[in-house]
């Protein structure tokens, strides 16, 4: 098999993040001034960004102390409607910076009193030169439509964010391990990637889930896999998915589980697994040992502290997705039907 | 085909409402009491209960000048992390009012400083002896494991719930006229059902999607599919579905669209529609005349207010879900792997 764009680009995220990391630490000082100023934080996402947004609402949530939120986009691009948003911290993220519905609906919210940050990949985007304060992602261009490189900086700047609204409960030693876990994620066998591409190549719909910090792994494990691979693949919590969906769980589908080798939701992770494996779903797994010992087949990933552990298990998950696309005989690079930036319609 | 309890409790719902208005209507007062003693609302729900505050969440946005979002109950069970939750309006969704992680949760919020509402089925639930208002739904008593009418008497608690928060804006008459139209849902002519229900026999994934007011009836009916049929039914809104997961459809991945007859968001709904269709899928519609003439087949549904459509959008969708279950030779009352009140674990 020839290989990709894509896969080029996953291979660029060790560097992309020390040169992200090199960027935006030495703005910790701006961010905590903004917090001083707000209490809620609001994030204003779609696609990927949206699951980078949804690791940033954990964290702020779990080690910042804040209510932390997905805002409707809608509610301010169809409906036009007010809000006072005095004292919210309104965080847009968008890879190009430039997505009208997500510039628009950071406008909307400074005007209802929101305090603004913008985290792009695109230096002189709306959404970096409009904000209060913008966090630069330096993922470098990135080609292939399904994000990769430029998610993974993301979540660096929403680590970054944290430890800037956080008071000093996070410990930035952690985030400076990230690039070097990821260049032994780079370096390991493959072997159960090659198992793992093979067992989905027949099937046609999947559950992906995780919880927590680490939800932002299944739902963006499963954007890709939907995007590149057009598997159904329903990524939610596993929480969610015990409140009625487990009932799909059958041998036609497939569970995979993302965890962190630590932290209070591993252990349900685990008991997730058993239910699956009862409900006769091949179990795969993204995470640590614990993990890999619960599941049929696991893509291992070095322990790292819990809250910046997705930044190391998204680059498996890119690493079956874009395989497993061009094991279909599908192009990773140019997905049917879509665009790098997208626009909303209506 | 024998008919089910989950058909029953379906035809249950104009009297469910009607008893629960009756109920709710006159707790406007202190609603509004408490409407002033805070400011942004958040929401702690699963399941069917989690999708019928994704309308609460709207409604409050679009017609409350409210910011509402959706909590992370892990953020309180399993992470057991504090936040300052001053001014906040916290409302619990529970069927039950006994599910622990969301009486947990709602105890939490108190603890960080908000104020509770607890929307039930359970009068003598925690959920509704704990909150400081407490909306008991009339559903009365829901056998089959599926929510239909504790789901639909949900949205109607949380229509008088922005009714109360409103200020105004909104008209009680538009709620009154909601029993009747669902009466004449049930009393309409089934064809395009029995249609669609034939064409989805053979389908094993599907979309079903809508936007803003209307995005609780894409998501429920997705939740409805799954836990009932079995079938592997992505709920999301369009303006996600555009965002790298519309790469999946093709002819043998149908989609759904759920969509009030007027109102900000039909003409994408609209747009979607031709846009499913050249990728060659089948469409299928909920909604009015206007969506009906976009769609391959529709469920049309009586024309009401926006704000109020989703208690009677969701109708022909349960009656789907129920109709589906039995011509696939399940037991749409009993799932597999399912129970009434869902613990999640860990």
């Amino acid at each position: 098999m020839t290989t990709s764009t894509m896969r080029a680009e996953i291979a660029e995220q060790p560097e992309a993040l020390r040169r992200t990391l090199a960027e935006l630490l030495p703005l910790r000082g701006e961010i905590e001034a903004l917090g001083r100023s707000t209490r809620h934080v609001l994030f204003i996402a779609r696609g990927s960004s949206d699951n980078a947004a949804v690791y940033g609402q954990y964290l702020l949530q779990v080690h910042g102390g804040r209510l932390a939120a997905l805002g409707a986009p809608s509610v301010a691009t169809s409906y036009g409607a007010k809000a006072d948003l005095s004292g919210v911290l309104a965080v847009a993220v968008s890879q190009s910076g430039k997505t009208e519905e997500i510039v628009e609906t950071m406008r909307w919210a400074a005007d209802c009193g929101a305090r603004t940050v913008g985290v792009t990949n695109g230096a002189d985007s709306p959404l970096a030169n409009e904000s209060d304060v913008a966090l630069v992602t330096r993922a470098g261009s990135e080609v292939a439509v399904p994000a990769t490189k430029t998610y993974s900086t993301q979540l660096a700047a929403l680590a970054v964010l944290a430890l800037g609204l956080g008071g000093g409960s996070l410990d930035p030693g952690d985030l400076q391990r990230v690039p070097d876990a990821l260049d032994e994620i780079l370096a390991a066998p493959q072997d159960s990637l090659e198992e793992i591409t093979e067992r989905l190549t027949a099937v046609q719909g999947m559950v992906v889930t995780g919880r927590g910090i680490a939800l932002t792994t299944a739902l963006e494990t499963a954007l890709k896999l939907k995007e590149a691979c057009y598997l159904h693949a329903m990524g939610m919590s596993y929480a969610d998915l015990l409140h009625g969906p487990i009932a799909i769980l059958d041998p036609r589908t497939p569970v995979l589980l993302a965890a962190a080798s630590e932290g209070p939701v591993l252990q349900g992770t685990i008991a997730l697994a058993e239910r699956a494996r009862s409900a006769g779903s091949p179990v795969f797994g993204i995470g640590g040992k614990e993990l890999a010992a619960a599941t049929d087949l696991s893509l291992q990933v070095p322990d790292l502290p819990e809250w910046v552990a997705p930044m190391g298990l998204i680059l498996p998950a890119q690493l079956l997705t874009e395989r497993l696309a061009r094991r279909l005989g599908s192009d990773p690079d140019v997905p049917r039907g879509l665009n790098k930036v997208t626009q909303t319609t209506g």
